[in-house]
């Protein structure tokens, strides 16, 4: 099949993460060793293109971590089909764990891994003595109420492009650990004390490693000295917990606006 | 034991109500055949007290409704702990799918279910395309966007003291179907729209009844004279579909200001 015959599908992906081993689809010999939202999608895939389609994802999230805004690709032959069609189509295959909320044809040229601009996260925090329990598994509950100003005096210390070599996870293979951060701000909304973080690329469990890291200095009484000490020492031992994966939402992917248009001259098939 | 050797606790309950059978206890021969709220919470008192402790709540709560503050009050024998350490010592023990969320102790009159002024429950509605898999177990989700003004206008049709036949699930065991109506609204928040209905006390599926109603008839483009009929016609039958479980909320219940006081002379003791 000549490229030109295919769509490319970019899908906005939420997910509850609880039940899941993460994004990555897991094999070993062809056969799922764990349930992963990327096997749950190109298995409901496979039922509409009757073969193999292969998904890329924006953000690959560790196990239990959510989504509301996961970006994912897919070429597709189908073209009877309007590309909003797929919503209901996916969605009435899926597992509820897995909604698609939004689906358009992009230019053939988009990767969604490759071609993201920037992924945002946002980390959810329920302070006080005690958490609701329909919101259980959808944030990190403290009992202390931390001071928004210092959260944010180290979240600010987070600007352009650093080394993150203090916030990689032992196991990382990116080869630099060099990322822009393009946004990083504590907040409060709807009871709840939000960790919003955008960058070019991040880490393995980098956010949930600053997001750990600033809640203990906090705690500790430390302030943004401690915590630029930690990014320049670019020592893993001396920065805090990974924060748990529960509280932790993929939030949105952004491409640039000539890859979103569809009907783009592919330059990649000149 | 005497009575003024008890100690009133009223506690502020929330939880999930997807693994539970509704709020009441259900034994058969002393044996729980179901999982309830009521009966997990007495097994964690049981656990605390080393003997059977009642628990009294304000709603009843049908199988898949969930809480944030239902209200529930207890006697304890047990002098030495404050009240509020209650929190930690139930949350410690019970299941993760109840959460207390306070607890404070109160005149030995008051009856969390006799003498609640009112109940407070929210009807959470998501509206569009789709919705994100986290929220799926706590909202019912439509496709259309309702006009909130013919929503509203049916809304207000319910206020003060009037008979609920119309809404009244067979089965409902209750000598009267007056209830007095104090608040019904319909609102926006945080992208959910919302129903809020507060009255002195609810039939068996009341506010579900009312909801699937409304949305019904708005759909159908009818007017509130409709909904009147309805009501004034007493027949469940003309009434719409049964809103289901899982959007629904005990939002809150309310005593009177005497019986939150401790120090509060009983006159039932008297």
């Amino acid at each position: 099949m000549k490229s030109e015959d295919l769509r490319n599908i970019l899908l906005t992906v939420s997910y509850d993460g609880s039940d899941f081993c993460g994004w990555q689809k897991q094999t070993k010999n062809g056969n799922e060793t764990y349930r992963t939202v990327q096997g749950e999608l190109e298995k409901a895939l496979f039922k509409i293109h009757k073969r193999n389609i292969e998904t890329i994802g924006s953000g690959r999230t560790d196990s239990g971590v959510h989504a509301v805004g996961q970006a994912v690709n897919f070429f597709t032959d189908i073209k009877s089909m309007q590309a909003e069609n797929f919503i209901p189509a996916l969605n009435s295959i899926l597992p509820k764990d897995i909604r698609i909320v939004n689906a358009a044809e992009v230019s053939p040229d988009l990767h969604a891994r490759f071609n993201s601009l920037s992924r945002t996260y946002r980390y959810f925090i329920k302070c006080g003595k005690t958490v609701f329990a329909h919101e259980r598994h959808y944030c990190l509950h403290i009992r202390r109420y931390p001071d928004l100003e210092v959260l944010n005096e180290m979240a600010s210390c987070l600007s352009g492009e650093m080394d993150f070599t203090a916030f990689s996870a032992a196991g990382d293979q990116s080869v630099s650990k060099h990322r822009f951060i393009k946004n990083s701000i504590f907040f409060i909304e709807n009871g709840f004390l939000i960790f919003e973080i955008c960058a070019n690329a991040f880490l393995w469990k980098m956010v949930r490693a600053i997001t750990g890291t600033i809640l203990r200095l906090e705690e500790k009484g430390f302030s943004k000295n401690e915590f630029k000490k930690i990014l320049s020492d670019k020592n893993r031992i001396e920065a805090g917990p990974t924060a748990p994966p529960h509280g932790l939402f993929f939030w949105k992917a952004e491409y640039p606006e000539r890859l979103l248009q569809k009907n783009r001259i592919s330059f990649s098939s000149l």
